[in-house]
């Protein structure tokens, strides 16, 4: 039953704000609350201060789970484990968020990237249940990807940047390099799609865009080069696309499209043919694939596992 | 001890060549033998000819492993699985090979990719002793890449196909798209890189193109974007590059400097720094990666995990 599972505190840390929940599951979700991000010190402070309120009325929490916008620190032998490291964020860099709520709180804490977290998110309850490989990536400010692969959340040296995949130049964009608007790369997807590069590359927003404007041509090719590179080297049973730029209808169809006409019929399986409609995906849980999939890692946290209830 | 471990019949099946070995590890190999990659039907008896011929010699073996070129089917609910399934080589689509081993010898065969037999041969017992995520990347006649994460093979929807991953085009290309030789795909890594492709390429076979050639720089360079696309995606610890054409002792140096400079200093880590001499490396095993692999499959399918002995 749903009331005997802990009660726990989640948190989906991002570069624009920090939202915060208590509960026990998907469907015992007790209180969430947004918070600005701006400095660490009064962000992170304004976030226990909140906990604090829900502890008072909610009764203590068994742990915490916390999805992070990164690059962060995921080796638990690491000095500086449970940072957000080299972040572009100004203020953020070499901030450790983890010991300061295991201070505050006496819980264990689990710590993820944001889209790790999404993914286990959508693993247990969303669109992705018992699917292993799974892969959820956000278009919004920045593109990032989350992976799930022999029943574990996949670090490694350090995590999956699937943002910053190189591709080959969109079909169509007659002068290339200029188009690609990351500051560390020349040909990078999220140079191409994410919200700021759609908008210094057209001058506007990408939901005012038309449905019939070239942009979309473009964005789809650089996503659909991005998911086929995922397809040859992780080569997940599905791949979940959210984040604010998804939003828009008429992508998923045309990513799916171009994702089979870039592979060419190389991998004959049926996830890149009949069943193309159920591989790539919006998420299941909305926008809170991240809130969950942090709850989700406050309870492995406490018994290091991932379980499904 | 060595000596106690059990006799194991290995097969690493090419596309050119079967490499055939009956052993216990890779300090206790009693007999190789090399068979020509003929039609399906005379080759396979080939192969069962010599075991049963060892089996006289050296006593029964306990298992088989069997690491093949591709693609193949790996997924032990499908009704082909432990088959040679869509690959472009006349006359083996579709071509039972665990069935008819089971068949002839009466022991549990352990069946991967050649590529994923190399990397869990390196991880036991060459140049990725314990390393996760492994990545072992072999570059010659075709490009494939096999890789362990989270302690297992990655196999997923079909299994990794590395030497098809998109990549922006090298530098110094100036007739991109007729330069990639790829019959699927217009601007693949083995398009650019494979020995077929840079014969076509530059009118001579690699091993006879001098080292200040062109060539190598359009190699290399294609090359880091896939390593770069493999660092984004798994986020191996180490990268193993094997194969004819890396045999050439100028490429990974070469390629270790345009992994970083593609990167840009994006993933701050020491194999991506002051390691990248230990992150990019040669095979421990030299050519019998996938032999000694095939060797370890044979033993997976007696106790169905990976054990290091």
């Amino acid at each position: 039953m749903s009331s005997q599972q802990p009660l726990i505190a989640a948190i989906e840390a991002g570069g624009t704000k920090f939202v915060c929940g208590i509960g026990r599951g998907p469907h015992e979700i007790l209180a969430t609350h947004r918070i600005d991000t701006t400095t660490p010190e009064e962000t992170l402070e304004s976030v226990c201060r909140w906990f604090s309120k829900m502890k008072l009325e909610h009764g203590p929490f068994e742990a915490m789970g916390v999805g992070s916008f990164g690059p962060v620190d995921l080796n638990p032998k690491s000095e500086s484990y449970g940072f957000i490291t080299s972040t572009p964020k100004p203020g953020w860099q070499h901030t450790d968020v983890v010991t300061r709520l295991k201070h505050r709180f006496k819980v264990p804490v689990g710590f993820d990237t944001d889209v790790n977290a999404a993914v286990l998110g959508e693993y247990l309850w969303g669109a992705g249940q018992g699917i292993d490989p799974l892969v959820y990536i956000t278009v919004g400010t920045g593109v990032g990807g989350g992976v799930l692969v022999n029943g574990q959340l996949l670090h490694g040296a350090l995590h999956p940047e699937i943002g910053h995949l190189a591709v080959p130049p969109p079909v169509n964009s007659l002068a290339v390099q200029r188009d690609c608007q990351c500051p560390f790369h020349k040909s990078c997807v999220e140079g191409y799609v994410c919200g700021p590069s759609i908008a210094k590359r057209w001058g506007v927003r990408a939901d005012t865009l038309p449905l019939e404007h070239p942009a979309w041509e473009e964005i789809s090719d650089a996503m659909a080069h991005a998911l086929m590179n995922i397809c040859l080297t992780l080569s997940p049973k599905r791949i979940i696309l959210g984040g604010g730029v998804m939003e828009q209808p008429q992508l998923i169809p045309l990513i799916r499209g171009k994702l089979m006409s870039h592979l060419n019929g190389y991998l004959l399986i049926p996830q890149l043919g009949k069943e193309i409609d159920q591989f790539v995906v919006s998420p299941g849980l909305g926008s809170r694939s991240g809130l969950l999939g942090s709850l989700a890692l406050g309870r492995m946290a406490l018994d290091q596992k991932i379980t499904h209830s």
